[in-house]
């Protein structure tokens, strides 16, 4: 079997690495809108559709109330925005990087930065940490992701 | 030609299908901005930059109010919030699915599972349905996503 | 070494150039972020989150004022989320595209048809252009997508 065909393969070792990554991230990605549910229903506040108070068995007592922004609930929604903002690049980066071949130690340091740093902005953003150590870590992972990029560019361009 | 080089191939039944749900699902989440657009000069308000109020061939009699939200243009805005919370995991967890090597029927219930749900999450959504429905069309969607990410993590790790 | 194993490598012109496009576009979306955090730096506000406006040495003399909406600010986050509402879509329908296997003049055609299109939407945008400049641009960099999406479905159909 030749070297190309097994790129995409679990023969690959920076393509397992990669799909580990990636499914956590997922993961990741997937879960946060069910934090947003779930403090939306912990709370009976912050939803956004005016049907949203209309009586029904998940909200039996509504009140016009419930459709302003609420601190608590907007939080998770402002992490699941800046999970978008930064997972499906990191995906989509990831996926290239592993079809341009990188040596398997670079692989595991970028994608592993990429998660620890992006596992660590959501405690601190969670636990609300000031300002600046939600910027470094952010900074972190939004570099890995660049390496990935840029060494895919290099090596589509130097072929 | 042996068999991890078909994985991303038309020979393969189950890249097949998600190509299909894939391109279904892109088609949605390409549309949806199509939708917006239509509602914003239907009733010529909702919109979102300062500059969209000076007068133009599109906008020949502009006025401040048309910045302000409006709930038949936000309703479409959401919908396309909700489907870049959905859609693109789905588009990269389907495609880590496929290089997993699932069997067939798991792969044609799962992504017809998720492309149903969300097709009937839009009719709920546009037609202003209660929370309810469109919180269980949801559910059912998120959980057919989480379940192709848990059987990639699976087959990774379980190599 | 046959044709199906090297859709997805260097050996592929198509690929080539879809890597090279997708490349840039990640570029794009992972540097909009940093445009959002160098304006807030520059003009100290615009920011989101209650913590933002704790001492820090980011933020020395902080100000509730800080976090109201700053257009300055707010346009960067709507081209972030116009990149959104884009990009993700045009890095897996480019990918599928390849997959589909494309004549290289048409692959041509339709990413740089994007890039360009992308390109030229940015500067309309931050520039202030009147919306009908940025709206067509955003409709010829939304069809060159379309295309890609439907050809890949007619060849997943027409197999």
């Amino acid at each position: 079997m030749d070297e190309v065909a097994l790129t995409l393969s679990r023969e690959n070792p920076v393509f397992v690495a990669y799909a580990l990554a990636a499914s956590l991230m997922l993961l990741k990605l997937l879960l946060q809108p069910w934090m947003t549910v779930f403090r939306m229903m912990k709370v009976r506040a912050g939803f956004r559709s005016p049907e949203d108070v209309k009586r029904s068995p998940i909200n039996p007592t509504p009140d016009p109330a419930q459709l302003e922004p609420n601190e608590y609930v907007e939080r998770s929604r402002r992490l699941n925005l800046n999970d978008l903002e930064s997972i499906p690049a990191f995906l989509v980066a990831g996926l290239l990087f592993v079809l341009a071949e990188p040596p398997l130690l670079l692989a595991h340091i970028l994608l592993w930065t990429y998660v620890i740093a992006r596992a660590a902005h959501f405690v601190a953003y969670v636990t609300a940490q000031v300002h600046d150590i939600r910027a470094t870590l952010w900074t972190v992972s939004s570099l890995s992701v660049l390496v990935m990029v840029v060494y895919t560019l290099v090596r589509v361009l130097g072929r």
